[in-house]
């Protein structure tokens, strides 16, 4: 089921199979636009509850949306808030005295604290969408709501019927024309209800369809298995999205199973841990399916990592063409100095990058 | 008294007046030495307290040295660790238990204990020349004793007197004949003083030299006093060098007295603090004896600088040359984001160059 396509925008072309960094405020983590871009970065994601936030919808608007505002020139998409608004809010944020209230939902949206100073909002379909045109990305999201993880069915189904209620109302009140509105797939664990949410979602026929909910601490296999229901129903001639994925093999095994986007905090956020992802031969390496080689997760923090050889020497990315030495990016992260975490974020998604690169060539050679 | 010149070192030549930039653990925060060659850095300077405690100076030695540790491969320069043993030796680092007990200074060196960890060391000026030794800089400094600001003119005279006997230790110690030593003139508020320890180090015949304890907790007219004291009787045919100088009216004002080299955290630090430097012609700007124009320092941060105009329409930096736009600067800022302080930064730097650019240009066509 894995292929190669093309999804047009307003702000150019993308490639598929694609993977999005998020760029949470606006910003990816220590990243320049122009490295980006330099990376082979296609899309870029926006969160919409942080920018609804801070800056504010109106003030992004007012500049000309999030491409004008942050400089990069090429295609984005921003979420709904959905995923925030039930996980971020009403979680305390350091320098916060009170700990926020948690949020109410009702059908008519969601009532919820920020993190940053506990005040009070609201977000309904038509207010999610209402932001994400101010905000001004390529791809818009519906508004749905998440089920928490391993909830009885009949919360998930009620969850899912009430996302497909929302996701109406999110196409009624959309005004703008160049922006692409993708409905979300909800129904959790249970295949009944995956599979009725799927054709809800495709007999909408909007410009491309998104899966929800997969990753909120389920096992891979079952993951996997999720999107397998999903993806054999969802039409072929639309972009799927599987929202969250993933780790290097979540992304061989998902494009297998016919997914086309996908975006993950990942390279980012091992980054500023310390981490790396390295391809490797060895026994104790994970395989990557579809491609030839495996990949390992290597920690620059640890002692037995301060050689001064590179973190790859057969990688093309800046940090290790450049010929910094892990003992110098591991001095780098002892001392906090930020040009440490850049590296290492600059090679993972690099890394990432260059494996849907690959992918994507052993598509094309059948291969795959 | 403001000249223009060359000085030649193993990994290349310094055009004279020079600012450079700190990399106080082997880095300019933030920045990549890539960007520091392209925003025009022809030197950058290493602590030598620092490093020694971390990663410490053998296995920089072990690696080829501090050029090849941070991958720069033009000048580079270490100070003696003197100005750190004094300063930062018993503060209190954050998750240290106990605060390290104070340094205790004899006529053989100097014990402390690291702002790190509270373990127990000693330098004494062999001890600075063989870390520096391993450290490999281009030019190192010769370990000197900084008295306190407002010092007894006792206290002052017996520190400058054993500055001077240590550099005589320095002299003797030194091993390497790649590296130049430059001895520091110390004599705090005091002409006589001064005047005598600048005659001592004139008569060494090193090849360059250097004026310390002069930006101690003093005002900048007693600033410049010092300073041409000093740079009146060191002699002309080698750079002097004013250590930890400064804002950009102090940069023009010591360039006029003589100066060529100077190094300052300021514009790495204004930055973290979410301080820009920019060109203005406006009535309360801060006139730049020498040049055309004034320039103002301008919080980021405030709320009547996030306008959707760049931090200077006129500057040539990536930075603004790149489009952003004060209100996003403001907004990474505000987030917490490494690419604001990174962004601020690279326009600091660039500020500061270009200020010594103009500086050379002015010289050059005798209008300074």
């Amino acid at each position: 089921m894995a292929r190669l396509g093309t999804f047009s925008t307003p702000h150019g072309l993308i490639n598929t199979p694609v993977f999005m960094p998020v760029g949470t405020v606006g910003a990816v983590k220590t990243m320049m636009p122009s490295e980006l871009d330099s990376l082979g970065a296609e899309i870029i994601l926006g969160n919409t509850y942080h920018l609804y936030l801070r800056p504010g919808d109106k003030i992004i608007k007012k500049i000309g949306g999030l491409e004008k505002f942050t400089t990069w020139n090429k295609p984005m998409l921003t979420d709904s808030g959905g995923f925030q608004v039930f996980s971020l809010s009403g979680v305390k944020e350091r320098g916060l005295k009170q700990k926020p209230k948690p949020r109410t939902i009702t059908e008519k949206g969601v009532n919820f604290y920020s993190h940053l100073d506990g005040s009070k909002h609201f977000i309904s379909p038509e207010k999610s969408i209402e932001i994400q045109e101010n905000l001004g990305a390529d791809i818009i999201m519906s508004f749905d709501q998440v089920p928490p993880a391993n909830a009885p069915k009949s919360e998930v189904s009620a969850a899912t019927e009430r996302t497909h209620r929302w996701l109406k109302r999110c196409i009624k009140s959309k005004k703008r024309h160049d922006q692409a509105l993708f409905p979300i797939v909800q129904g959790g664990q249970f295949k009944d209800l995956r599979e009725k949410s799927a054709d809800l979602v495709s007999s909408l026929n909007l410009p491309g369809n998104a899966i929800g909910g997969v990753s909120v601490g389920e096992r891979k296999e079952k993951i996997y298995e999720v999107t397998k229901w999903c993806t054999e129903i969802l039409p072929k001639n639309k972009p799927r999205y599987l929202m969250g994925i993933g780790y290097p093999e979540d992304i061989c095994a998902v494009v297998k199973l016919g997914v086309d986007m996908f975006d993950c905090v990942l390279p980012t956020r091992l980054a500023r841990h310390g981490n790396v992802w390295i391809k490797s031969l060895s026994k104790d390496a994970t395989k990557l399916d579809g491609l030839s080689h495996s990949y390992k997760q290597v920690d620059i923090l640890k002692a037995k990592n301060t050689s001064s050889g590179r973190i790859d020497n057969e990688c093309g990315c800046p940090t290790c063409e450049g010929g910094f030495s892990r003992i110098y990016l591991n001095h780098l992260l002892k001392e906090q100095e930020p040009l440490g975490i850049h590296l290492l974020t600059i090679h993972n998604l690099y890394f990432t990058f260059n494996l849907v690169r690959e992918i994507r060539k052993s598509i094309r050679e059948n291969k795959f």
